[in-house]
């Protein structure tokens, strides 16, 4: 496999990193996008050279931005996740789900007045509230049952305006016959969609359900599609391109997913960069059925260039 | 509207039951197919005119099969509900999705030694020992939680060769893992799903999510689509026939749903009546956006003919 850069498009060969093709990657790139799970950690352990590689890239004056489609944590949770594995990261570097689940309802002027319904975790809630929405579900319909008695009628609040569905391993029945119940019932009310992901590295050793889960619960349920603010949606792309500016030609983004990673990067005209840490297996990257293919992959961070 | 039955077709608007074409109906049909939640049923209530119209059927000679998509009994559990219910109806004469779950791992000589895991409620668990498997998961896992801690394993069983999906009121994060580890890790595993309905009416005053909400939970967590035994699919019908010798044509399949009850019957050549005792309205019915024409529809029971 040749060393040398090409603009390969979506559907040409991913070329193997190496010394050389880094080199010349990380000449032509301001910016690094990375996805956290399966890429900077897979549960609470950090991927092997994942601190070294930061720092270099810091050192380097590089802009490093953190773009996880898992909304179970709110920026500030993430940015403490960070500091509890020893890496430094403000909550300005971190672009969550959760966080543009709720910058998609301030960019559309959703009615202050209107409630949120979550079926989700702590994350999508609080940044809700930072937002100014008032959130309902959660975390606090985790432990709830359903009475299905005669004459006994499921309540919900007839003023929500919109339910918000991301990864819960909290997840019950409850909560799903309100969210339908609301998306069904109450006029207008939007579906939101923190993402998609089949599944994720919630641990080291293994893959669990993701959002793309609960997600589909919900359309199966309530026979209608999520407006999706995660990856691949080039929302959160557009919000992090208000607040830096860098042309998406300087940035790369790093993921161990295709569907989601590797295509949000490539719809916004990005380099990109799969790393094998996470769910793409090599096999997975030169299936033929594959249409997917990033500019380059790797298996592991060179942490010095 | 015309009091004739003509032989409407798929996309023919349908015809309001009237007392002149229900005569019609009656006599040129020996077998009336019920769907029971919405029809029969709305929870523990039965729907107005149910228990003459049966009675009226039955001293006229009319064969009568009750083919539920609802899972959650076994076909004992739903004799047992309408004998609660003032109503005889023999084992015998339910087509329950359980039984034809149990009956479709029979029919492709599924390997005795091989386990199934069930998401899902107690009505498979008892068809499948019935029919002589072993079945896992069900009510039991409804309680369990999971462990997401560093280096510790969710344990599945690597002899389970099917997971059978239903409606599951007691679904959580647990289960999902079970079924989706089993699915993706375990090779050859089957995915098989009772039935795809949104909702149902499991209780009189509203609906709630179906199995179709469970059932679009593992194919989004496992990226694969199952095999539905239950209505629309002909697998029921094809087993009925062999019980039943009554042509397709001299039978009338009688539902609250158009995208599983008609659409069963029309797919296997029946005579077919819509009730909007269930989940279609009438809008729906004569939407422009539904091609799912039964021949005949009615608000209510004739008792009397």
């Amino acid at each position: 496999m040749s060393g040398q850069i090409e603009n390969s498009g979506a559907k040409a060969a991913s070329q193997l990193l190496s010394p050389q093709n880094a080199r010349d990657l990380f000449d032509s790139v301001d910016a690094f996008l990375f996805d956290c799970d399966g890429v900077i950690w897979k549960g609470d352990k950090l991927i092997d050279g994942v601190p070294q590689t930061l720092e270099m890239l810091r050192s380097k004056g590089k802009k490093l931005v953190f773009v996880t489609n898992n909304s179970t944590k709110s920026r500030r949770q993430y940015s403490e996740k960070f500091r509890s594995l020893g890496i430094a990261v403000s909550e300005d570097e971190i672009f969550s789900s959760s966080f543009a689940a709720a910058m998609y309802l301030k960019a559309i002027d959703f009615p202050r007045e209107k409630k949120v319904y979550v079926i989700g975790e702590e994350g999508i809630l609080e940044e809700l509230e930072l937002a100014g929405f008032t959130g309902l579900g959660g975390p606090e319909d985790g432990k709830k049952t359903v009475q299905m008695k005669p004459n006994c009628l499921f309540e919900y609040d007839k003023s929500v305006g919109a339910v918000v569905v991301g990864l819960d391993t909290y997840i019950n029945y409850y909560k799903l016959q309100y969210g339908t119940l609301c998306i069904r019932e109450n006029p207008g009310c939007l579906f939101i969609a923190t993402n998609r992901d089949a599944v994720g590295h919630w641990t080291d050793s293994q893959e669990w359900p993701g959002a793309g889960c609960m997600v589909a619960a919900v359309c199966g349920s309530t026979e209608k599609e999520p407006i999706v603010v995660g990856k691949p949606s080039t929302f959160m792309m557009d919000f992090l391109l208000q607040k830096f500016h860098i042309s998406t030609s300087k940035m790369c983004m790093v993921g161990d997913r295709l569907d989601t990673d590797i295509l949000f990067g490539q719809n916004a005209g990005c380099r990109t960069l799969l790393v094998l840490s996470g769910v793409t297996t090599i096999s997975t990257l030169q299936d033929p059925s594959n249409h997917i293919q990033p500019d380059h992959y790797t298996s592991k961070f060179f942490k010095k260039l």
